[in-house]
């Protein structure tokens, strides 16, 4: 009985396991509350009952119910509801992990700052440890992670991790000249990170002080670096963090997608070659591992390939994986040694550990893009995301815990001198002081749900599954409205859990017309027209734009039965957008049930629109 | 009886108000339960009763609640005591605001996500109302804020906007010479704020998008910018801010302190006089509302007058306000019209509101240096510092709306065309996704507790009048312990609720031997050395270098009865230091009695020691 029931770790769609929730959640207050009566009994309470009769208390706690009360109505008008089991089918949310909730409320009566091990001895240790955990998720031994406020934050800290390592050989040139006399510019541009972790390792501690002090840190060498190179649907959290750190959207290059959205790695490897001609350096590549817009895995393999051909001509780029949503998908490949396991054996696999209940197929070409993710230099992975932990919890994973030694803000030898790290987590990160509820938070969905096929890809699974029955569905869908027929197109078999799809009235070879009636589609199933609460199927929505996608959506836009012309008319296409996150519906009779539910809301709304 | 009493406003040092907190807590997730229940209740549940006979249904729940388990027994062995009443004399920390815990509680189990509007309409809302909160609090008419993950992310876009707003200029230049040609490179490097808000106001969409394209953003005009002052005290988030967004260190000018540990405004205006006179911009200065380590408040009015002044001789710095610590301590001059009262009826003003019971000093320059906060282009300010409101929430309020139209990435038609901001708060700000529980959270705060001086302002004066009493007990203490007379020196009257000080053997004139047992005292009474849960006295330490503080401690060092040559021997002075935010200590029963029992926990400590 290893493999967890995810059906016990939420609160529930209808709250099924609200009296659990409700009595694990008491439990846990009045230990807390304990605690504080406990530590040294014999003090005086600093409240009395006196002071609870004054008029000023009793008129303070009424207006504190009043201002949560007004919280409650405002919450309840103004919240998605999307813990519904099979009624939102929009953004990537989904109602949360119990455990994650309930550490996160025990957590915060305490309120620890993981900036130091001094405000957060607990929670700094469970930060640890959940730093070891996303490193052995993506087999990355010898690496380190830590949790950041976002996907944002932590893109921006691997994009800062690629401008500094990469600067320091510029710096040791300019510090310490005779150390690197053998090499050109150009190879020093093109030096690995390992080669630089092995240069400055034979450093002492004032010569890696000098050195970093004329690093990319100091202002310089942040035109020098080159190019960075991002999927063309690139998600603009990598057009901020450009900006931000100081190397310039003028150094973006987008490399474009093929017609499954993944990012083609011939046209990169031209685009890195077309620019080694001209000396021009990559600063470094990011590959996506579940895009935003179409949950999508690039190849990863691919590129790691590339970056093994290249290196041996003398080239050489960072690679940052943003698998910020796709990332804890790796837990479905992972056996309970944390092994990851071959192609070959997966349906044995999933079926020992009765993953699916359906006809589920993962292509080997996404096995392979997340088995790669292990030889990247750093990962974006949100537990806010795939992991059903509550915002705001990103996190960040690279390779080679030494890097941490190229950006951090105090010698290394200051803490052999006093005790170990992560005594100022502070010291090693973008942020400066953070929640340790959202460590205890993280570290206790972990625990309950291990990050191989036992816990994480269990419910992974199910998403999965899910959006697999959801496209099948999907395709198979018709109306009849008013005398005219509305077909459903779904994208191609998605490589993850997300499922686009526009209506279409048959027979109309309109692309405006078409994009019109999604619009409006989005429109009445969403927060933007009336009541959430009582809408019957909610959505989110998407569009894809020639500017951004190139023609890739060119064999989607022909299989709906339109001309190239109409696409090079119009440029964009409006699709409706679910990243599947419910735990429920690989179960034959809730999908039954909701897939009914949503088809009768479907047409109610299809009529009011045609 | 509009003053709000702070003793309904927490659970209790000793939980005095816990029933009521599990009371409310429990009433609001039952409110929640219920909406999960009743949205569309004619859904089936997807969690049957027989489901949770299942046998891994029933082994996931037992292992869930060990799991939990563990976290309790971690978090209680693990934790601070610094709800107590008077045991702890320590970091920025203390217990947090009851509503704010349920608040936050609460709205997390909706799981909002503030990026956009669509994840979460309620909170985005309150976080928007925050952020008019924060310009109130700052006197900014026409300003805007909003929540940051933390300090060091508030301060790293402070810096952002600067260094984006004052390329603007070079980018005109670059893009429309035409519109520039009058003014001289010094010139565009010179302009206020306003002026370059005037200017871009003055551009269709198509000419702003173009000019910001070629701005910072762009990677180009990074060093031509100028200098980034900073006082001397400088905390490392500044450091890494300028490493992150690509000024770089190179570019930090630290101007020195004064004995009062405020920044030299003589020496800032030196300073950029010799900078000016050598063609040198200045990009930005910093001033520090409540530093990290003394908490004392630089001149910002001496700092406002400085910058008018050059601005007529066509010097111009942006102005950043770093009052993550120190901000919220502004509603102390606020009346409920939000108007900041004049100097000279503060008396009356705290004795109608019932502020101290204890003769508080509050200097003028102080009063002036908060008043003045209003004429910053940018602040940081933590609720999770002085708004006791739990960990992760900074802030930060820019004084012009429009400045984030020169950030953002969005063109500002392309929401004219739909709805209104902050339909998509994430273009606005660097971070993408974050809690809108934190949202919540700070809202009810600010509901519950006004920023004027009936709500944050009695609690902030209970902080700063404690830590008078304080520093005036700890000023007659004195010990004998094995035939030595130990002394207590604090540092001079501080200006916020921190208190510094050092014990002393008395006749001793040995700086390393005074620093050795002050050090000790430090490793026994904090997380150092065993069972913090155990321990009657917990403080926090310090140690002002001469590498960051200049020679401003002598004055200090000759007072305890040291010499000069003493100081530059040692170059440096550890110091027991405590932010006093207990809500409690402004009693007399109350500070007696804990007084007394921390004089007999240092006794006992020296005891060990000596």
């Amino acid at each position: 009985m290893k493999d967890m029931d995810i059906k016990a770790v939420f609160i529930g769609d209808k709250s099924e396991n609200g009296a659990f929730y409700k009595m694990q959640l008491n439990k846990m207050v009045d230990e807390h509350l304990g605690w504080r009566e406990n530590y040294l009994p014999g003090d005086v309470a600093a409240i009395s009952e006196a002071d609870k009769q004054a008029p000023r208390y009793i008129a303070t706690r009424e207006h504190m119910v009043e201002v949560l009360d007004e919280v409650s109505q405002r919450m309840r008008a103004g919240s998605i509801p999307w813990h519904s089991a099979g009624r939102y089918w929009g953004q990537m949310n989904a109602e949360t992990l119990m455990p994650a909730l309930l550490a996160y409320n025990f957590a915060m009566l305490w309120n620890p700052n993981n900036v130091a091990l001094e405000s957060s001895m607990a929670t700094s240790q469970m930060e640890a440890e959940v730093g070891q955990d996303f490193a052995d998720l993506f087999n990355m031994t010898g690496g380190w992670g830590h949790i950041t406020a976002d996907g944002s934050i932590a893109n921006l800290e691997g994009l800062w991790y690629a401008r500094c390592i990469k600067s320091i050989p510029l710096a040791v040139k300019e510090v310490y000249p005779e150390k690197v006399k053998d090499k050109t510019d150009w190879e020093l541009l093109n030096l690995s990170v390992e080669e630089i972790l092995e240069m400055v390792g034979t450093f002492s501690d004032e010569e890696l002080d000098a050195v970093k002090a004329a690093s990319s840190r100091s202002g310089k060498h942040l035109q020098e670096l080159g190019k960075w190179l991002v999927p063309q649907t690139k998600h603009y959290s990598w057009m901020k963090a450009l900006d931000i750190c100081g190397i310039g959207l003028d150094q973006m290059i987008a490399i474009p997608v093929q017609e499954d959205y993944r990012m083609d790695v011939a046209i990169l490897e031209k685009t890195i070659r077309e620019l080694a001609a001209q000396k021009i350096p990559v600063l470094g590549v990011v590959a996506v591992v579940g895009t935003t817009e179409e949950g999508q895995v690039d190849s990863v393999d691919k590129i790691v390939e590339l970056r093994e051909k290249l290196y041996k001509e003398g080239i050489y780029f960072y690679l940052h994986v943003d698998a910020a949503y796709g990332g804890y998908a790796r837990a479905l490949f992972l056996n309970e040694a944390g092994e990851f396991v071959p192609y070959e054996s997966l349906p044995d696999f999933f079926e020992e550990h009765h993953v699916f209940n359906y006809d589920v197929s993962i292509d080997q070409s996404v096995y392979d893009g997340f088995k790669a993710i292990s030889e990247a230099d750093s990962v974006t992975i949100d537990p806010h995301k795939m992991g059903y932990v509550p915002y705001a919890a990103g996190g960040i994973v690279i390779k080679h815990k030494e890097m941490r030694n190229i950006i951090s803000y105090f010698a290394p030898y200051v803490f052999e001198k006093s005790v170990k790290a992560p005594d100022m987590l502070g010291a090693y990160i973008l942020e400066g002081s953070k929640a340790g509820a959202t460590a205890a938070a993280v570290w206790t969905a972990h625990r309950v749900l291990p990050l191989n096929i036992t816990g994480y890809g269990q419910l992974i699974g199910a998403s999965i599954e899910a959006a697999q029955r959801f496209r099948a569905f999907l395709e198979q869908l018709s109306f009849t409205i008013k005398g005219k027929t509305i077909e459903v197109y779904p994208l191609n078999h998605p490589d993850f859990n997300m499922v686009n799809w526009v209506f279409k009235v048959k027979g109309c070879t309109d692309l405006k017309t078409i994009n019109e009636l999604n619009e409006k589609m989005f429109n009445r199933s969403s927060y933007m027209e009336g009541d959430v609460y009582s809408e019957h199927f909610i959505t989110s929505h998407t569009t894809f734009m020639k500017e951004e996608y190139g023609d890739s959506p060119l064999p989607f836009i022909e299989r709906i039965g339109l001309s190239k012309e109409e696409w090079q008319k119009e440029q964009k296409v409006t699709l409706l957008r679910a990243a599947i996150m419910t735990p429920y519906l690989n179960d034959d009779k809730i999908f039954e049930f909701y897939t009914q539910g949503i088809t009768k809301a479907m047409e109610k709304t299809l009529n009011e629109i045609l």
